[in-house]
């Protein structure tokens, strides 16, 4: 099987090699003739170009760009292919990618592996990327099941953990652990430092230590990230951050009528559901 | 100088280790006689005892209870002191302490020191636990100078960074780092776990991972620390949750009428903030 990757970057790279390492020939694509040059003399791919239509005698072809590129790429690289290839891509949020996706060419599945380091870029390819990974798998009705079976064995060889879900369900489930989570932290890093009183911002910035430095850590990342979480995931972002703050207004008026007990409850349960979290 | 440390647990013992290093006479008080035995064999202390009485001698005592205990530990305890002894404490909220414990103790100094780890009792004490430590000294208008000086070099000597700020700005500043994360990272998990939607829930669980790990660690922690967070820091920490309430509103807005660039530029500040919280 020959298999085609768009975008050689930390995800798309790290699966060419895991790929070429396997046994398969890994046919590579980038918009930088540099990361093509790179990607060969690496042997991260057996051919690589900054050119589409290379991947027209590809048997499955994952689309590796960041979301905003996916279907502006597929649409350019369907006209190379012959109709059976199949098309997946990586990107993070499912329900604004999948349908459209899918009209365009039916042979499309969406997928989601969820691995990564804080790295951009082909410096960044490591083997094994994907080990213990979940992979998130989200047919359409209409999806064919042979098509979900190619994409859900390539992502096992390169030691994937599969779920399947709606394109729906994938997002809210990603909106309450991965959206939801940026907002809410680079909220309390805004918060702090907007509030009006300087003296008590500058001795907090002095006294913050693990708690805040942990609680704070993915509102301090990459803005370009949080803010395509919100683009493309805006709906479900809405209903987990709109239930996230009648939550948290429960626990305040729980505090202004000092209901410690029912806070006691919650606190108790927070340190006992977390851990089913982190399996 | 003799020193006298109440509670022998981390940091009552672990405070008690380096100033009986540093040479001091350390005279120590447990409520379990099994922890003064092991204070004593372990060359923590001095001498220990379950009698508050012991303490008669001593020039400076620090009071290392949990909050709760710390004023009705001072009440019992001043009927045995000559009126020159300096009281200081290692609470972590001062407002509901500090004016109530100067008024019984005119030689009362509050203060914070900020050291730590997730174990507890006096086999978690260990060496250098407050250095480098942030200590925040907290002085009423009428706190006598020396008083704060003789606390002041105590903590130094053990490593601390000292700061010094009034009761109110304390807790104003440790409600902002640490006890609005405690909250915020509590109904995280809280809202995800009582989601209606089980198949989401569930999906969830599955994909969770650092992003998520990190951000719900301290709402996941000791209830009775948040709840004790809560109860004594009550006025300060509702403040900061309405401010942070309030910032959530508006960034729900902001994703809600697309006002990208607003939630950009938000995004890219705490990008850059953040680094200054982590000195």
């Amino acid at each position: 099987m020959k298999i085609g990757i768009i975008g050689l970057g930390l995800m798309g790279g790290s699966l060419a090699l895991d790929l070429t390492r396997l046994g398969y020939e890994v046919i590579g694509v980038s918009r930088q003739l540099s990361t093509c040059n790179i990607a060969f003399d690496r042997a991260i791919v057996s051919r690589a170009s900054v050119d589409l239509e290379i991947l027209a005698q590809t048997d499955l072809i994952f689309i590796c760009t960041p979301i905003a590129s996916i279907l502006p790429t597929l649409e350019r690289l369907i006209k190379y292919l012959p109709p059976h290839v199949v098309i997946t891509d990586v990107g993070s949020v499912k329900g604004s990618i999948v349908p459209q996706a899918t009209e365009l060419w039916s042979n499309f599945v969406g997928s989601h592996p969820m691995a990564g380091t804080a790295n951009q870029g082909i410096e960044a390819v490591e083997s094994n990327l994907f080990k213990n990974a979940p992979c998130v798998i989200t047919p359409l009705e209409n999806t064919p099941e042979k098509n979900v079976e190619i994409v859900k064995k390539i992502w096992q060889e390169v030691g994937c953990k599969i779920y399947m879900s709606s394109p729906e369900t994938h997002d809210r489930a990603v909106a309450w652990i991965s959206h939801l989570p940026v907002m809410i932290s680079a909220n309390l890093i805004n918060s702090c430092v907007n509030h009006e009183n300087q003296e008590v911002v500058n001795l907090a910035k002095n006294l913050a230590s693990s708690g805040f430095k942990d609680t704070s850590r993915v509102g301090g990342g990459n803005p370009e990230l949080g803010l395509m979480m919100a683009q493309y995931n805006k709906a479900q972002l809405l209903n987990s951050l709109k239930e996230y703050q009648q939550n948290l207004s429960s626990i305040i008026e729980d505090i202004e009528q000092e209901k410690w007990s029912i806070l006691e409850d919650i606190l108790n349960k927070t340190q006992q559901e977390r851990p089913n979290f982190l399996c």
